[in-house]
């Protein structure tokens, strides 16, 4: 498989997958400000809606969009049990799956990570924040993961609670969450992807400061 | 199953997958202002979330998340083929669910339909149509579905898409979208969930303006 990320992106999470899987992959690295590849290629070309992650499958077809990635790599290796095989457990992970993609990462990061989002666009998603955090805070002070085990969706959760100091957003405010995402940071596979993508992000920063 | 919905919200896509479905089922109204069900129930402490759709299940434990309950409910009728069998199939439909949940309903719909949203962010959501449509144009210019077969996604899109003429976007613009979701409302589920919805909606419009 070929995992298209930009360093410290949502692709961050199906890097972990990879790792957590044991799973063969290359990895293309997107500039996300240039939308090109740092071989060159137009990653428009390659996925018309310009995000990461996309997952090029061994069979040569290209699957978007970070539940059904995460979802897909997980399905592929089944060993490595992070996807429930019985109908509720999996109902329940895409449960999660959709609050953190809908509700955390796009409701909220992304307008607040976006610095052409406005300030009333900031507020919006700021706003959204307290009842999302405190139904996590209430769900994660009794639970060690998202559902009976751990999952692809504790992956995501933990990637888009890295951003949240960029974002502003103090996890302190929410202890059951800051406690639960310290314990995702020292899963082995996480901890790798993460202090990678570190590395290659404060690479892309140095390239872009002297390229302007 | 019980579903909880609200008249002509994204709720109706899991109606008219029951129906699809040949599900029994019992609708459990919920006003989207008082987020009271019709009963006089506090909705607030079936979901913390306050969002429809929920689904009971027959087990009795509560599904969230609409790309999650549309997936439970075609995955418990299988003779209704509302979703591929094989991973590649399954994976594509995850895509497009995920695609119709973040990029459409969250990141555009949500804030064109809140009243509560400022011009700031109406036009911060709005700026996101013309990649977003555009690219279901090219896609949709040369299929009937949005996979090979029809499926809970084409259903998630359509119902979506019913909210175009209230949230002031005209589908004329995207003439394979707006002829595909022409299509989409002749399926008798999708007709028959829109017209009991609608009548609903009208009859909460009219209580409302009685109430105030």
């Amino acid at each position: 498989m070929d995992l298209y990320f930009s360093p410290m992106s949502c692709a961050l999470a199906t890097r972990a997958t990879l790792y957590e899987c044991g799973a063969p992959a290359r990895f293309v690295q997107v500039d996300a400000h240039t939308k090109r590849t740092l071989e060159g290629d137009d990653y428009w070309r390659i996925n018309p809606m310009g995000q990461v992650p996309a997952l090029r499958t061994d069979d040569g077809w290209l699957l978007t969009e970070n539940p059904a990635v995460l979802q897909h790599v997980a399905a592929s290796y089944p060993q490595a049990c992070l996807l429930p095989e019985d109908l509720a457990g999996l109902s329940r992970v895409q449960q999660w799956l959709g609050f953190i993609g809908t509700e955390l990462h796009k409701a909220v990061f992304v307008p607040l990570l976006d610095p052409k989002a406005g300030a009333e666009v900031k507020q919006y998603a700021r706003d959204k924040l307290t009842l999302r955090m405190g139904l996590l805070q209430t769900h994660l002070q009794h639970q060690a993961h998202l559902v009976a085990s751990y999952s692809v969706a504790d992956i995501y959760l933990a990637t888009v609670l890295n951003w949240a100091p960029y974002a502003g957003v103090d996890l302190a405010q929410w202890p059951a969450v800051q406690a639960y995402h310290q314990r995702q940071l020292q899963r082995p596979a996480l901890a790798r992807a993460l202090s990678e993508e570190f590395a290659l992000f404060q690479e892309e920063q140095t390239r872009r400061a002297r390229a302007t």
